[in-house]
């Protein structure tokens, strides 16, 4: 693929993971924007798009990680900035997106906040955006601008070509979940089993048992993100004590690993973690026996295709 | 619950449901709004508004039956005469909502017609939306005014009140409606089992096995919705094929119920099926075992609470 | 005229009148974009466009032929498919506009379902609108996004090119068809006369006499658009029987032709109806001495300048 | 009918007519609410609202008398005013709209300014709009929001109640003005004939003829307005000069008035001019035998039932 | 005054200041509203509104005390939660306003984003904001919904009641707060000095001169905000090196008060400094020899005015 | 720089200041648009943009000079007219702004016009506007579009190129002007005073002194506009009774110069008066001793960037 763009592509990155930006901008062999960022003593926030933008075909990355609410308005500063500043076309690059999971009212008085951001950034500026892998496939309904959805799932099953796993079964944490790791499931060829989760009280969930057949397999657990792997740990230890599951495997497209999260994984009932560079890897995470695979690639393309016209679609077929 | 009315309140019925709409205003205790129907020889509908409107509260009950691009139209042709006829406040009741399974983009260059309709329905004039049991929870957040989604779980479960449940297992079609068949077998306090179905083709799904234990149960297949009926023919068959289920009862909180369903679920092999009168029944029903339960109270009792400012979520605890 | 257009043009055609479609691409020398259209069992429709439209000039054909609201809905997905899919601009080419007639309150509490239409359209994802002949001029003033009306008033006198018209009259149905009729009269060089209509009761309209002089020649009735003729055969009942009139002729801009407009019009009195292509010509419209002639060109010379960036009132003076 | 009305109606009046604002408060029985109007030496107007309009029902009167543009952007600021001062709700009130005449696009690159208009006061803050006889129905259908036509039809008629018609007919200026002028004819019961107007060049229209019966009759010439009453006396003098029309009356919804108007008028030809007061009657115009009929009760029984939610079409059937 | 409230007034606050919603909810002698917050481990938000908001007048109080951006995303959730529970109208009380500062575009491609956050706010679910002493007067022009703004300068001269201020003059630290400090001087009658700031680099402004006559007087410093208190310092430093002036008071709105800011104001320089409690008081702030007065009455006031319809300009004439 | 421009960029002018649209074209080296004004006997306007536009980048310059209301919506039709003829982006050149001193609430109950002209430009049609010098830089902030503010200060400034400055003083007219005349001063390296004005009742606001050392200078008083010159002589004159200034020069980037002024200037106090052609100049300016500077270059170079996306900020570094 000819990857010669036009002066007309501009990329911009947010705090929230130069790294990744750095990394597209290699792949796209562009250089990344100057914009200077600042913090007034009142703790307002100051940004500066440092170059030309007017008529230019601007992409901005920001993703989701802590603080979050910082980069949610630092991204709406940038997307105001550049919309003023005459930028013919903005898109936001969001890998891992703000609030994915709030996109339900599953509770009286909450906030749909997925659907309030996607009405931030649009109001903001962002005339298009670009994430990966939703917590639900809803959530592009909640755009009026054109959105591209990038699947992290391949790029996940990727990592276990060539292994042979004649002998794990897909695990998916719950029935919410099951559909998404059936993908998972569908593409590695293997067969899949559902964890049998239901609520005791108002805080505490239990696991019941498992839907499917497990016994004396490795296990690989899939999930759309892994944040503290409390579930996860409480299911990879109902594995092992009653169903003989001596191996789990674990993955997900987005790694937020906060808290306790690299201690748990890094016991030795987890092998491995495969996680996607969405987020940045927070320090410690190698010690841990989790491996991140990088979307800088699948970005790249999308941004290519995005800025060139051709389908986004067609590339990842 | 007092159930007096201001004048102020007005319910006014599309011609897709009028049955509902009486049994509501029946509830209620309030006469049906008058409104005129009629059909150009160019095809085009004309609706007329025929009582002051002016500074009322006003209801309209449309449904997703078929011809359903019909009904849309109607619908956004009320809302908008009685938009234009100065209504203070307009509240589109759509106990199944259009294109309700249209609400995510898992192909390429299509529409999230669920998200559209939304729009469609606030341009034509709608202040807010009633509706039941969306195929996915998210679709709230497809709207930028206020909803109310009611559940018809409480009310096909009733049904069973006083059954002996004690064999039954209740069975999810496939991993994707196995978080909404455990909301009823949570209810139902029964355990769950989920359809393991796999795309062979581009066109042909099969059903690989059942995960979880049914081996010699009785069957309550739910699911949101039955059209043809012709993926529940295939379960139960498979149910009583492979795992020795003699006993299958359907339950769904809309029933479609088009083409080859009445033949399909009056066979034998399905003891019973429960849906709720979110749609006209289709003549024959009863002789195909289908049961209606009727949603003109939950509906009533949520429109009182909206009129007069009560938590809605309160009413149905 | 160059015809070479770039391949950033598209025209896809929804399912109410693909022949014109078809000849509008065949003059315009482009293939006809692809589209699959499906219906799902709950009657909903199904949209998918075939082909990458990202930052191409889309337009896509829909007419309002009966089933009207089908049409109308079908083309809605298509538009916010094409939206969602990014094309870089879309425009609707309606030649017969959904709800063309009902542009004015003038009864209470009803919809100008005219404007109603255009905000659809536009939430949707239209951007332009082109169009013809509409009922009344003040409709493009219902649209917020530029449109383009086209006239099929010369296409319609055109035919007629050549005919001794020494002793024929134009005769307008009725005073509010006067202006319309008015410039038929004026493009062919003929006098004008007016139907002289009163309302009797609520729902009969009688004919009282014709306003100017038509006894003894040959008349000319035009008007937007013929549905059932109906009112077409009343006056030109009316003409032989009271001001000796033996030959009518009957002209529109759009050729509805529903129920029993198709025998009227056979009759011996009228001896030719010209209509266009705006909508599809129903079976038997030959034999009722009825002539399309085909508005392809004309909406081709359209799409043509609005691609080129040319002046569309410049090709039609 | 009941005029007591609560606190809450507020009735304000830019300085274009407030003559009318003040027979309309005092038939409704209320104070005219103040207004301060300077102008800074740039030209530009300064409006501040005088009394507290927090969750009052304002109106704010304002027509499209001379200067016209002045008139206009005056209107729009004390919208701006009033909706910022949080008035609940705020009803223009236009007996003669603005622009009213610019309601379609019958040559290339001008503006429907009726419909510019109606987004303008949308945006300046207007929630509804009360009018009277516009140029054209359609015109109701540029504003998103609800409106109000009143009709001076019948205060006109009323005017002519107890004269002998019996050799009367109505003249339509032209073909356009037909259906208007049938208007009259109907709810007068006389016959109506329509001037055939052609276009010889570029500026020249001339009349041709009178299409319908005159000869030796009272001519009443309706309108929809007069301005400097050109057309109006080059069709009365063609009508005495051809026909033998010796009387003739002119009656118009809205008395513009300007220019040679009056010396027109004042001409034996025309034996009276009737209008109502929805414009400010010009100095002289009495003694051009010209009558006003005050819209005064008119207009403020229609605010009367916008304000308490009565039915509008209901009080003037 | 009445402080009499219907139940349908509700006051909500987010996490920035819950010590002044709740003085405030004293003053109108009304409950806080209940609102549940969390955060998730991924570091978004949760809000649950606790209690029924259907049809009542909501307040939501946030300040823009840090962490700024994590109070900005809150009060847009919290109003997001309340829109969608259906509150007739939501006030967003900002006693200190988001990114106040950031008010001009006075270098390339920046964010006015203190026009950004009102349409935020606006997008989120705000119908009106309440809000104090913003930074220009120009703010409320950014706002499409309607605002007020109170004026803290009463409550800061008020301090100073009943002291001799014979030998006091007001000093506005440069230029640009000239006006606002004359405010000030005016409603104490005291004559005006105005710093003579130069920018010298880039980074570096410096004090060259005061233009008005200091000489031997005591000095009152007024702002709009104190956050680092460093521009303060500097100036005290130079009117006591240069102009002799001995005692300095310092007075602002709003205290931000962060960083060396106690320390600096705590030196003998100092002798008072008076703030307002529209941002929470920094421990130690007594020992500084800082003052708060609070704000609690007036918000108490307005809100009680906007929730009667009073006007709010009357009662702090 | 290269001027050359390709045929996509066209400029219209409305009736305020043709004289500068034409200096403009000329610098651009491009022929002024043709565009036809016209005016109904009901002094409605009416606007033809008489040559093709579609797909141009078309700016259209009107400045608020008298009559400022006639000249607002002549600029709202154009804009209209332009955008439904298919432009492809409109800019909106005002050099002096409408309602520019309308800019906060400091009273009241009244508009802050400047918003709202802003909000009806871009209703209208304006995709972009570009202004100069506005009365306050918050004005930007009241836009949704991108504007571009150029500054007047330096070709004002340039007009002292090459005097003798030492004894010159900048003196700003009051508080309130300080900041803007503090910029003058920065830029020709001056020292600043204040003129210390206090309101004594409702009407009078009086100069109580200067602040800041000018015994003995030569004034220089530059403010943002200059309409009466009453405020501007009253200063000049105090200046010379009070503090012995005698020769006093006068600047400003708008010259209003309405009813007095031209007397005021002429006087023998004021040596020279700079403005510049942001606004036609009245007759008799230059024996008033009126230098007008002209902004046609400064114009010319931002539409040219603006066009070719080109930096407008670099370009006046």
């Amino acid at each position: 693929m000819a990857r010669q763009l036009s002066d007309d592509l501009k990329l911009f990155s947010g705090t929230s993971h130069p790294g990744l930006a750095k990394r597209i901008c290699d792949w796209l062999d562009i250089p990344l924007g100057r914009v200077r960022f600042e913090r007034f003593a009142n703790d307002n926030l100051f940004v500066q798009i440092e170059e030309n933008v007017r008529e230019k075909d601007v992409f901005v990355l920001q993703t989701a990680s802590a603080p979050v609410n910082e980069h949610l308005v630092e991204l709406c500063i940038m997307l105001d900035a550049l919309k003023h500043a005459s930028a013919a076309r903005i898109t936001a690059i969001i890998p891992y997106y703000f609030y994915v999971r709030s996109d339900k009212k599953d509770m009286p008085r909450i906030s749909i906040t997925a659907r309030l951001v996607a009405d931030l950034l649009q109001t903001a500026g962002a005339d298009r955006v670009l994430t990966m892998t939703l917590h639900s496939g809803q959530i592009q309904g909640f755009f009026d601008i054109p959105t591209d959805q990038l699947s992290a799932i391949p790029l996940v099953c990727d990592y276990f070509e060539g292994w042979d796993l004649s002998d794990f079964v897909v695990v998916a944490p719950d029935a919410g979940s099951a559909r998404r790791a059936g993908a998972y499931a569908n593409r590695l060829g293997l067969p899949l089993a559902v964890g049998d989760k239901r609520r005791e009280s108002d805080r505490d969930v239990v696991i019941k048992g498992i839907v499917g057949d497990v016994e004396g397999q490795k296990a690989l657990i899939f999930d759309d993100e892994i944040a503290t792997a409390g579930s996860m740990l409480r299911l990879a230890e109902f594995l092992r004590d009653r169903c003989g599951v001596e191996e789990v495997y674990a993955g997900a497209a987005h790694g937020v690993l906060v808290g306790p999260a690299l201690e748990r994984l890094s016991r030795p009932l987890f092998r491995r973690t495969v996680v996607t560079d969405s987020l940045p890897l927070p320090e410690g995470a190698e010690a841990a026996n989790i491996e991140q695979v990088s979307v800088a690639k699948l970005f790249g393309r999308a941004i290519h295709a995005i800025h060139t016209g051709e389908s986004v679609s067609a590339l990842f077929r």
